[in-house]
């Protein structure tokens, strides 16, 4: 019985496909404080852990040389930033 | 010249720390609406496509056998569900 294992391309192809979503998850958010102009419910502590979180987790990937956890950490940084600074903005 | 390349120990205890600290950034979030009952600014289309991605990203992580990235993405998902769940309660 030939089992269906996830051959590597496969399992990268998942990685792009998670680190899409999770990357493109923030862009909502971004949208929200730019049109809204209002941050109050949201936590400047949760961003700027996430800013240290994920310059690590940029580290990791480029140790590891993983593409997905490259890039999805590397973008999302950059949108996590731009929450801290509406944040800081619209205070 | 002995160059200081990070052993696999170390490249690993990276993806730790950066794992319990992307996972404990949504911490003060869960608590900031706990606390203030308010979820008006927090965008939940942005935590419903979280949701969507942390799930990909566990089964990429149990993929490739990297423990930080199950930690990571399987905390975060307990944690993304919480808020997706405060937010549609103080909607």
């Amino acid at each position: 019985m030939k089992t269906n294992k996830p051959t590597m391309g496969n399992i990268e192809i998942l990685g792009l496909v998670a680190a899409a979503i999770t990357t493109s998850g923030f862009v909502p958010q971004v949208y929200k404080i730019w049109k809204e102009k209002s941050t109050h419910d949201i936590s400047l502590n949760m961003y700027l852990l996430l800013t240290l979180g994920l310059t690590l987790w940029l580290i990791y990937g480029i140790n590891i040389e993983s593409w997905p956890v490259i890039l999805a950490n590397g973008i999302t940084l950059i949108l996590v930033l731009g929450i801290v600074a509406l944040k800081i903005k619209y205070k």
